[in-house]
């Protein structure tokens, strides 16, 4: 008999940020597996099986639910945000990959949510609003210099930058590594936004300048948004948004 | 009287891809201002006006809702995926900017939503697993030498790729003309992916190859998805995803 694995996304934090399909997804499981924070946040579940995790064990959950799967369960993964960006969907096909006997009875469903940077930019204003991208400057898995060459190209094409993982114990000048690269092509007055567990109660946005950025109030969970050259706040409100239109630089 | 404008996603196209924030602004609102084909899609309405129009008209739309809102109205702006990418909100801003006179009473909330690399990727099963760009490649309202400058920065950065508005009757040749640029960068075998109507009926998938895809299969509605170097398929199966780890090139 043959199971699936639904890896789904919980969104930035309110359950108002949910989509139905997940929702839906997570009341017909047989079992739920997640790291224990994002386990913490499901309510009203009758009779599921929970498969609580530490960080830093994606692999092992992933193996886990393809193998409750592999015996006729209705798996659900949770992560928080999407589940396709720097969350669960990609380790449950890098565990799938690896392991061939999965591959033909196991089905896997990816539900999208809404993450970290769709959540900041709706609590700001439309800071996204014109061509964007979005970097994890954890190098867990990725070298330094993939992160350098990245952030380089990033600011080069004059990109609104997303960082997602900016800073860790074990990271701790990450942060500030990648400021000093921007600032050889960012004009101090760059906005910078942190943004914090946005649409939770514990909700925080500081808007500062690559200049005044204190890259010590960035944790792990903090989305970091260095803007384009047009991206700006509207005087007299709290408002950030990078208009639609682009003026042409002089070459 | 104040009045407020919420600016809302309605995400891909299925109702199981909204979020509750959304549904409860609608059913709050008194006024709802759109694009026509994003108004036909909402349902279980009861007395609020509607106010569509013609595609092209963000502007228009954005003062309209604003002039509702000084008249003390609740007024909601949809659109389609995200509000904040390529969408209204930003058209909202530039509008409150413009006039000033706004600024005082108006209270603007963005509510996010499933955008399309969302819905696409997980359709795909996990293709911005890593580091990723956004562009939009109308050039409706930037020239196209920003658009060539971040194309080319997108592919020495080594990012997955997701271009909205690839092509339309006006600008037949921009997605040719951005491909020759990838081609410049990227292997032949580089994966390229075609992704219309995510979660609809009409759902349409192509999975090719740079050297291979004709670019005559997208429109200005297709999400085109260019992979990074280490974007694959799962042999035997239809996933395409990028692993969360980062080969070190050499250099």
């Amino acid at each position: 008999m043959s199971g699936t694995v639904t890896v789904v996304g919980l969104g930035p934090g309110s359950d108002e940020l949910i989509v139905p399909a997940v929702i839906s997804a997570l009341n017909q499981a047989t079992d739920i597996i997640g790291y224990f924070r994002y386990i913490e946040r499901l309510q009203n579940l009758q009779n599921q099986t929970l498969h609580a995790s530490d960080n830093r064990q994606e692999i092992e959950r992933a193996e886990l639910a393809l193998s409750l799967a592999s015996e006729g369960k209705t798996v659900v993964v949770v992560s928080s945000g999407d589940p396709g960006v720097f969350a669960m969907a990609s380790a449950v096909f890098e565990a799938l990959e690896k392991n061939t006997g999965y591959k033909k009875n196991t089905k896997i469903i990816i539900l999208p949510g809404i993450t970290a940077i769709l959540a900041a930019s709706a609590r700001l204003g439309a800071p996204i609003g014109h061509d964007f991208c979005v970097i994890n400057l954890s190098d867990n898995l990725k070298s330094r210099n993939i992160v350098e060459k990245r952030v380089t190209a990033a600011a080069q094409g004059d990109f609104v930058i997303a960082f997602y993982n900016p800073r860790s114990k074990a990271r701790e000048k990450q942060l500030e590594r990648t400021f000093l690269i921007l600032k050889k092509y960012c004009e101090p007055s760059r906005l910078v936004i942190f943004a914090d567990a946005i649409s939770t109660k514990n909700e925080k946005v500081i808007i500062t300048t690559l200049e005044k950025a204190d890259t010590n109030l960035a944790s792990m969970k903090t989305l970091v948004i260095v803007g384009s050259s047009s991206t700006k706040e509207i005087i007299g409100t709290s408002y950030v948004y990078t208009p639609r239109y682009a003026i042409e630089e002089k070459n």
